[in-house]
């Protein structure tokens, strides 16, 4: 089909697509070491095909990560890394449905080849890792495995390859310089920090006004109501002091640094800023993708005590436990889910000084 | 439009489907008490749909339970149960889907009304606790709320009519009933639990024998794998004693009976045999409907947790730890689910003695 | 539960929700003229859903045609005018998959009730009609059914309020106003179409050059390659050709105007310019509630088939058939998609000149 | 990480997924030739995608067709087949989804590297066309393309597979021979045909009595649903008689022969007594895989105007529409979608004789 092998020489579909080596890639095992089994055909494929999207994941993770090393043209890098985040969302999303398909084969179908599988894993995903540390998934919030350390069912080169991921700076860590960088925060006369308290302080005391205002409800009502506003109050208090957060950031408990967690606040308080739209829907882009993440874990472990119950999974491990565990605890961007608790409803929410706004919209926009 | 009101009267679709109500049902308090604000309406809106298909999925479940009261012809409605199992299925995806939809109201918006909700919550959804009272959730297993029991946020003749869906009979218990009237345990010179532990001790000694004979595997391999073979057989011997079962039933930690279990793990290895066929499906179809209810309890937890963070639901509940929990503990099939445990290979697997094999055929299978 | 009828009440999810009315409108015709069919049930529910998902997709519509009523500050509304859609698109997904709810309904289910719903037909459906007039769907595009004009089986009142939304102004109109308004088609010595009328040409011309130098291609195959260049050709120019344009607009081919088309194609291939983002993120979302209705129809018609085969529909139509051609002919966005035909790649895509991309970009570009 | 090369190594999950040449088949052309185009690893990758799920569909429909073989013991394998149709149809769903995730490629992106390409096409994926032949899809049915045959595009070994595929019996052929071997239709005194016609004549004079009994109808309206019973008469008389049928099916109108269609129309009609359930699931399943792959098609074609609007695709075709009009064309198992106009309702159907309803039972009834 081929005209020549020349460097401009027309290309078939075939060859493009590399087929020779993507279609003559699945050996069974069942067939190597006893009966061919019908459905190990469906292991191997629905594995590659997960293997293939995230080496999709990957790049596409690599590429916006590499946008924020720029310090200065960031803002026109950020519509292309929410289309790119987007589509990640999308496979991830893809690969939550193929659970589907995998579970069309039934436990007693796995059975037929499950032992000839002993000990590979998916656990032995080197790409499904390499995802994980992109995004920012510390090591020490890990759950280990068999008291090992994730890496270690790799080789040496795969596990250094892993570590250059995160010396390299991983997304959560460019996302938390960038917003560092963010010169709302201080300007001229505006104080957001103060203006922000103030707004909260100003929402409770009329939320308690509104409470004993109200003839219908009992004292016992009343009694609780103003409780749960009071422990509101303690909440954003502790949650906006400094040293409270330094605090809960050594234990682990958070992620990012204070100045980082007030400028995602302030883009959230404020995403209807023409400016702040990007920055706002890149940090929701951030979260569907964590989010996502985690349901395709979740349905993986759900998956996977299916098809086989509570024995241990063909890598030794104790496979939907694990599993179910990471779901809860591999979450990478908690941090700006929890922003949504220090949200205050957009008619509580001071104005911006005129100076400022100005500053924030479009330079055209008295057209 | 209508030609008459007499009974045999051509109709509308307007006048069919009941719109007048349907679409006048859509009161904003944001528009009573305040400022309307837009996304209520998608608020509303979503869980009035929510509830419709919870009446549809009431409707099915009820059939279904009727099917099984007529001991006699249970094999003629177990293709009927199995589709509208399904649908149940199919309904319960759309619901997870639909998550989705309200998830494109953010945080800030939900802001604009949510004080205007209290106390409702989706707590309150009667129908809800129906379909996990029909399916047969005990009220044991049921996570506490503020330490009260689940159905006291309802008016009383709503809680008697939870209290009669047990007392009529659950899906559970109505399966447990069928299966343990199951013929096949136990038939001429045919003793199923003795030929199967049979069939599970010639596993293990040939897996014992693998190990054993495998050049290339290392000493203590070779003493790990053969740990591993052995705690499986204590885990088949364990759950195989009819003492430690009822033992584990009394905990609560099972809910079939011994003998229904036994039936179930009987139809779930010869599946392939015609007139198992539909029986299996069957107990396909009900770990479905399970898993599709708690995928959409896991995906409206972490919906929850997005739109409130951790702050206290409408209800005055905590709303996202609540949810997550029933996610894990409001599973009602567990023991159809881990039957995948105790099922062994297709080679393993002991021929059925000819004279039963030709009564668990179709009379038709000669031609 | 409620502690009061006053106006700050506080309030139960039941009472919320109106579920009163939403749950006793499902009457079904079976059991008033002859036997109970179980199915119709889900028929009814069915149908009400999409109702209250058409009620939804209305009020966002409408809201977002608001937006543009206001020449001068649209630029801070197009961001939630995305979020609209975005939800739009969302519903009609659901839409398309709730398809697969009532396919688990059979043709022969359907026959146990399907007589006494005449002439019912979801072709009353008077709020689709609304959603399809607000998309901007001109009457002369309208297929018409049984040489009926389609509003014809409405009452007198709702045809006026279909009537009512053109001549307040279809999303496509305000939208062409809007594109109309775009002032950086001519701007100081910038003019765009003169510049990319010189792009397109350069780079056909570069392609003609390679075809000629590529010593593999054969003659014929050259020829063949130069002759398909050359009506790339012929189809810019008669597209960029203003009388061109009016003409195919006069006869119905086209909607938008000659200056809303560049307007758009504009924005398309300069859509990496922070102020373009938004703007073309909007025809974006426009053309995927397209895409979406027209998936719908189709596979609207689809089931139709499955259900009814070639039989005429419930409302006296020859439904499958109907429902067909509108997928094909009801589309509404068709110039929005064809843009694609006139894109050019970024590499052949001029540079702004430096003072337009100073205009374009943020004011707060060098921070 | 392998212990060995021998034949009972353990092996790794890199190893198993043979991942060295899965992950190392994505080369840029635009790398290769010009600037690397970041969106051309998304399109490698998606249609990688795709071949390995046709790889996975053509494994499972190869396996059902086998079943076929074996005229005798059909019953049995009829589950596997069902659950085997069921993954297919699961994966086209699954294909459909997947174009989401292409489509946010946009027509910009495409371009940078859409001339490299040239003239691969997706028409020129191999395994869809085996796809398309182990379904059935007779070759006069095709559509031609460029006036040439469908399998020129492909090296001479390729077009002997494909038509080996047609010699050796497509899907659609074994399962009409399967339904021809039916006994149902004529058995002691039973005739399904007399029966059926019987049933029909009865159910068309009830139908004309009620109308003409119907007071509130109007002279007009009577005659004309008079008129609508008289066509549907004269239908089922054309469809019924043998005659007409074998015109159409000379006519390449019909594929079925009038035997298999009796049986396909009986086994749709006493889908509910046991022996017909499973034989029912499987017609279905074939109408489920037909609708998927059409939807495939039809979304396909969707995703093709978009992307390159109305130019000629990569292969040289006029892309969008030649695969908008296979959606239509390509159907395969429209005969099967086609019973359904033939359905009569459940109480206008006849009771099966005593002797017959026995032998159509499950031998365990009684139990």
């Amino acid at each position: 089909m081929e005209k020549s092998e020349g460097k401009y020489s027309t290309i078939h579909y075939q060859k493009y697509l590399e087929l020779e080596k993507i279609l003559n890639a699945q050996s069974l095992r069942s067939a190597q070491l006893g009966q061919p089994a019908h459905e190990e055909m469906l292991f191997i494929v629905v594995h590659q095909v997960y293997e293939l999207w995230f080496k999709q994941i990957i790049h596409e993770l690599e590429s916006v990560i590499v946008f924020f090393d720029d310090k200065e043209v960031i803002e026109s890098s950020l519509g292309a890394a929410c289309a790119r985040l987007d589509r990640v969302e999308q496979i991830l999303k893809l690969l939550v449905e193929q659970i589907g398909v995998m579970e069309t084969m039934t436990p007693l179908d796995f059975l037929d080849f499950r032992n000839y599988l002993f000990p590979a894993s998916g656990f032995q995903s080197f790409q499904f890792r390499a995802i994980e540390c992109l995004l920012g998934l510390p090591n020490e919030q890990r759950l280990t495995y068999h008291g090992k350390r994730y890496s270690s069912v790799f080789p040496k080169e795969q596990q250094e390859q892993l570590d250059q991921i995160y010396s390299r700076g991983t997304m959560l860590e460019v996302v938390e310089e960038w917003l560092e960088r963010t010169p709302f925060l201080k300007l001229d006369d505006f104080d957001f920090l103060k203006m922000y308290k103030g707004a909260v302080q100003q929402m409770l005391r009329q939320e308690e006004q509104a409470i004993q205002a109200t003839e219908y409800l009992s004292d016992k009502e009343k009694e609780m109501r103003m409780k749960m506003v009071g422990s509101t109050d303690s909440y954003f208090q502790a949650i906006l002091d400094k040293k409270t957060h330094d605090q809960l950031r050594a234990e682990g408990k958070k992620r990012l640094s204070y100045k980082a967690t007030l400028a995602a606040l302030f883009i959230n308080l404020y995403r209807d800023e023409p400016i702040l739209h990007l920055p706002f829907r890149f940090m929701t882009c951030l979260i569907d993708v964590d989010n996502q993440l985690t349901t395709w874990r979740y349905r993986h472990a759900q998956m996977v005590l299916r098809m086989i119950g509570n024995k241990i999974g063909t890598g030794g491990s104790s496979g939907h436990e694990y599993l179910a565990k990471t779901a809860q605890q591999h979450q990478i961007y908690a941090d700006f889910h929890n922003i949504s608790t220090l949200l205050i409803p957009r008619s509580a929410l001071p104005e911006l000084p005129k100076s400022m706004k100005e500053q924030l919209n479009f330079h055209f926009n008295t057209i």
